[in-house]
C-alpha cells in the first residue's frame, strides 16, 4: 500500500515502555502499537518528547524504530524524531532512523548552543539535503528555547525543505499563520501542519490543521480519533464536548507533586501509569533521572481513568 | 607522573580544528595542544562548548579525546565534556571519553527536558556511580536553561559525587558561595572550583577559585598563565592590568555581525580565525550550521591580534 | 439602562489619541469612541496596553477615563485598567478610575518585584476588598513576567474576588481551563472570560469565551462585531473566513522595522496610523520613548487598509 | 558644603520603615538615617528596590525623600529612584523627588512594555534633558527584563546624559566593561560606577568600581564601610575576610520559606526584621502584598545577627 505523505489525522507520539531496569520493553511496545492501531489512529510518531527520546541511548532509539516500523509493517506511516543538538549530530540520527524504517523524520531547531534564525534555516536545509525521507519541523520552544518563526517555516516549505510542521509551541495564533500561509502559498503543494496539543485539538482542526500529535492519545486513542472525525464532519458542538472530556482526562498529568519532580516526570509518569493500569504495558517505569510517581499518585491516575470510563 | 586531581590553574577549553569539509583536523589539533602546552597551561578541557562539542558527532568526539590524550601522554590532565541531554545518554559519553583517555569528565545538568533540582541531583549521583574518573559539574545556564544551586553543588561535593565545578554561569556571587562553602565544609577535602569566564579571572582567583577555563586561552595561553601567576603571587595591580589587556582582546568575539549570526558562530569563529592567523591551525572553519565570519570580519580579528602583539 | 456586568461581546481596548506634543487629544478620543460605538461594540476597555496606559501620566489617565465615560454616558460599559507595580499603587489607580466613571477595573499581577502565587492571590484579594466596582484579572505574562495559574483564577472567581479574566497570555489551553472551569464550578455564577487575542477570537469563542478585547478592533470594529455574531450563531465556516481576513489585516503590526523599534512601537504605531489614515484621529503620534513609524511604513499600513477595503 | 557628584563609596539603598498599618514610619526612618550616618556611609539611595519603591504610593514616595533629605540636611548626597514604566511617568517622579530634595535620580530602563535599545536610549536622553539633577542609570534586569548594554551606557555617559550606573545585574564582566570603558573614554570625565551587589563588593572595587549600593548595609553599615576602606587601601586579604563575613550575614535573606513567599518578601523581610531586632526601627512590616516572615523565621534572622556580633 501507499503511505500518505505528509501524514494527516491522529498521529500519537508513542510512549517507550521500559523494563524495571530501564531497557526498552519490546513486547510492551508492540502491544502499545496494537492498542493505538486498534484505536484507529492514522500514523505513529516515535522518538518524540513523549517517547522519552531525550532519555534513550542511540542503541535504544534504533531498537524503538525497528520494533515499531517492523510491527506496523507499512499499515501506518511511522514518523521518527531525530533529536539532537546540531546538524552533524542530527544527520547521524536521520540516517539511523531511516535505516530502521522511518517514513519521515521530525527535526527540532538547534539547541544547547546560542543560535540564530539564519542558522536554523541552514540547519533544516542541510538536513533535508541529506535525508532520503520527508523532513518535518518540530517547533518546541520549551525544549530548545527558540520559537520557529512562521515566515521561516513557510519559506522552507515553499523551497521543498520542509514537508510539514509539528507545533508544540502552545502558540495557536502562530500555528494559524503557518496553516493559512501554507494553503495560500503558490509554491506549497503539500504541507502537513500538525498540532502537538492535547487540549485545543478541536481549535487547531477548526482553523485548518491537518492533524494532531497528542501524547494523551497513548492513553485514549479512541477519544482522539473520535474527536478528529467529529471535527472533519463539522460536528463542532460534539467535538467540543469530546475535547473537554479529554481535557479532564489530561489532568492526570497534574498528580505528580511539583515539589518533588519536574514536568516531564509528572506527565510521562502519568501516561505510563495509565497504560500500565489499562494493561497495555508491563511496567510504568520512566527513564533516569526522572522521579517516579508515588503509589498514591498512581492511584489518582487510576481515578482519572475510572472517571473517563477507561478502567 | 601523577596527575593532580582535581585540576587547578589554567585549563583551556580546547578548540576543535576542522578541515574545510568539517572533519576533525588531527594535525592542527596536535599543533594546538603544543601551542597550549608551550604557553604553560596546567590542564586541557576537551569537548566543552568552546570545543564545539554540541556540533561534533560521536565518532568525532572520540577522535578528539584520543588525539589529545595520546598527544599529551600524561604530561597534563585531560578533562572531557560528556555533553548530552540526560543520564543514559551522558553515561554513554562518559564511557567513550574515559576509554579514549580522559582523566575526568565534565557533566552538565539535564537539558531539553523539563527538569527539577531533585532530578539534577539524581543525574549526578548516577553518573558518578558509573564513572571510573572524577566528575566535575558544568554550570552553564545559557545552554541548559537551569542554574545549579550552590547548595546542591556543595551537598554533592560533600557526598563525594562531585570533584569540582566548572562555572560558566556568569554569576560570580553564586560561584563564591561554592568556593567559600567548599573550603569551610568539613566533609569536602578536595574540590576544584574553576571559573569559565574570560573576563573576571582575576576576581575569581582573588576570591579563592582553583583555576580558570577561558576559551580565549586558546588564542593567548601565555596571557592567562601570566595572569594566573600574578594572582597566585598576590600581585593584584599587575594582574588587573593583564586581565584588562585580555578583556580588550576578547572583544574579537564581537566582530561577527549579530544580524547575520548567533553568539556561538561569532565567538568560536573569532577564536578559530585568530588561531588560523597565528598559524596554529590550518583552517578556521566552524561546524555546521554555524555561519562563518566574512573576510572583513576575519581582518578585524587580525587587528585585535596585532593590537595585542600576537601577530 | 442597566449595564451587563461582567461584560461580554467585543470590548475593544481603546487607543489613546495624542496630540503632536503628546497630550491626550480629547476630540480625537471622542471620535474614536463614536467610531467604535458605530461599529456595534459591546463595551470599551480604556487604560490597557493598547491604550498606552504604561506611557500615560496619572493626570492623562484620569482624563482618558473621564472623557470616555462621559462621552458614552452609560450606553456601554467602560472597563479601565489600573496598571501599576503592586497593591498600594494599584489601589490609588482603582480609586482614580472609579471616581472618573469606570464600571469595572482590570488589574494585572504585581510586576517589577519578584513575586509569588501567594502574593498574587493576596494582591487580588486586597484590591477587590477596596474596590467599589468588579475586578477583572489581566493575564499578560509578556508585561508582568508571570502567568496567572488557571487554578488561582478559578479560586478567586469562586470567592467573589474576580468577576472575570482578560487573557492576553497567548495560551489558549490555559484559557480553556478557566472557561470550562468557571462554567463547571458550583461557586461561580457570573464570570466573564475575555480573550485579548486578535488572531484566534473564533477559537476562543468556540470553546466558550464570553468575549474578546482585540486591539485591532480599533481599526475595524465592524469586522470583530461581525465575527462575534457569526460565532454566536454557530456559523463557523464564515466566522473562520472573517477571522482570517482580520489576521491578514493584523499584519500591519509587522511594518515597523524590528531593527529600529520594539514591538509596542510597531503595533501601536500601526493601529494609530490606520486610525489616522481612516480619518478617525488627528495625529498618529505614540507616546515617548516609542519610535514612530517612517513615512514608508505608514504607507504600508495604508496598503493593508486598502486591501481590506477600509480606505 | 559641596556634595560630590557623582557619588562614590558606600551608598546604602535605604529601607523604608512602615507602621503596622503600612504608613511610612517617619521617626523610624530618621533613626535609620542616623544609624547609617553613624556607620560612616558616603551617601544614601532612597526609593530603590530595597526601599520598596515599587510598593510605595506617590504620596509615600514624596514623604520618604522629604524626610531623608531634610534629616541629612546636606551632610550626605541623597540619590532617589524615579521608578516607573516609561518616560512620561518617570518624568513626573523626577520632578517630585527633585522638589523633595534629591541630589540625583536613579532611572531604570522602560518596563512592562516591549522595548528596544533605541527606545531605552531615547528614554534616558529625554529624562536627562528634563532633569535638573544628574541622572544615574539603574541596570536591574531581574525587574525590567532587559539588560543595559555596556556600549549604550558608555555612549550615554560620553554624551553627558548619564552621570553614572547603578549595576544590579549580577553580571560583573559587563560591569567591568563599563568601568574600564568609562576610564578610557576621552569624552567621559566624571562617571560613577556603583555595584548593587552585597556579595562581590571587594571584586567590584578591585576592578575599579567607584562605590557600592548594598541593601545589607542597612543592617551592617560599619561592615561595608570597613570593607570599602580596606579595598581603597589595597588590603585585599583583609577585605576578602570582611566580605566573606558579610556574605555569611547575607544568608539571612534565605530564612523566608520559598514555598510560601517570593524573593522580595524574603530579602526585605529579613533586612527589616534585623533592623527591628537591632532596635533601629519600630516595626518590621513590609508593604502589601508581600508575605511577612513567621516568628520562627524572624528568630533565625536574629541568629544570623548574633553570629555576626550585631545583637
Amino acid at each position: 500500500m501507499t503511505i500518505p505523505a505528509p501524514p494527516t489525522g491522529v498521529v500519537p507520539p508513542v510512549c517507550t515502555p521500559l523494563t524495571p531496569d530501564r531497557e526498552v520493553d519490546v513486547p510492551s511496545l508492540r502491544r502499545l502499537v496494537d492498542h493505538l492501531t486498534a484505536g484507529g489512529v492514522h500514523g505513529l510518531f516515535v522518538l518524540g518528547s513523549t517517547s522519552e527520546a531525550a532519555y534513550l541511548t542511540d542503541r535504544q532509539r534504533r531498537l524503538v524504530v525497528e520494533t515499531v516500523a517492523g510491527h506496523v509493517a507499512g499499515r501506518l506511516p511511522v514518523l521518527a524524531g531525530a533529536i539532537d543538538m546540531t546538524t552533524p549530530r542530527v544527520l547521524d540520527h536521520v540516517r539511523a532512523v531511516t535505516e530502521a524504517g522511518a517514513d519521515a523524520v521530525v527535526v527540532a531547531a538547534p539547541f544547547y548552543t546560542r543560535t540564530h534564525p539564519a542558522e536554523i534555516a541552514r540547519h533544516y536545509r542541510l538536513v533535508a539535503a541529506a535525508a532520503s525521507v520527508p523532513v518535518i519541523a518540530y517547533d518546541i520552544p520549551s525544549a530548545v528555547h527558540t520559537k520557529l518563526p512562521a515566515g521561516l517555516v513557510l519559506e522552507l516549505g515553499a523551497d521543498g525543505v520542509l514537508a510539514g510542521l509539528k507545533d508544540s509551541s502552545g502558540d495557536l495564533a502562530g500555528f494559524r499563520e503557518v496553516v493559512t500561509g501554507a494553503r495560500a502559498h503558490p509554491g506549497i503543494t503539500a504541507f502537513s501542519a500538525l498540532t502537538g496539543s492535547e487540549l485545543v485539538v478541536d481549535s487547531a482542526l477548526a482553523l485548518g490543521a491537518d492533524g494532531a500529535v497528542p501524547g494523551l492519545a497513548n492513553v485514549d486513542p479512541h477519544g482522539y480519533v473520535r474527536l478528529h472525525r467529529l471535527c472533519r464532519d463539522g460536528e463542532w458542538q460534539r467535538a467540543r464536548a469530546e475535547q473537554e472530556r479529554l481535557c479532564a482526562l489530561f489532568r492526570m498529568t497534574e498528580v505528580g507533586d511539583p515539589a518533588r519532580m519536574g514536568g516531564s516526570s509528572a506527565a510521562l509518569g502519568a501516561f505510563k501509569a495509565a497504560l500500565y493500569l489499562r494493561g497495555v504495558i508491563d511496567c510504568p517505569a520512566t527513564a533516569e533521572p526522572q522521579v517516579p510517581l508515588s503509589p498514591e499518585e498512581v492511584e489518582r491516575v487510576g481515578k482519572h481513568l475510572a472517571a473517563a470510563g477507561l478502567l
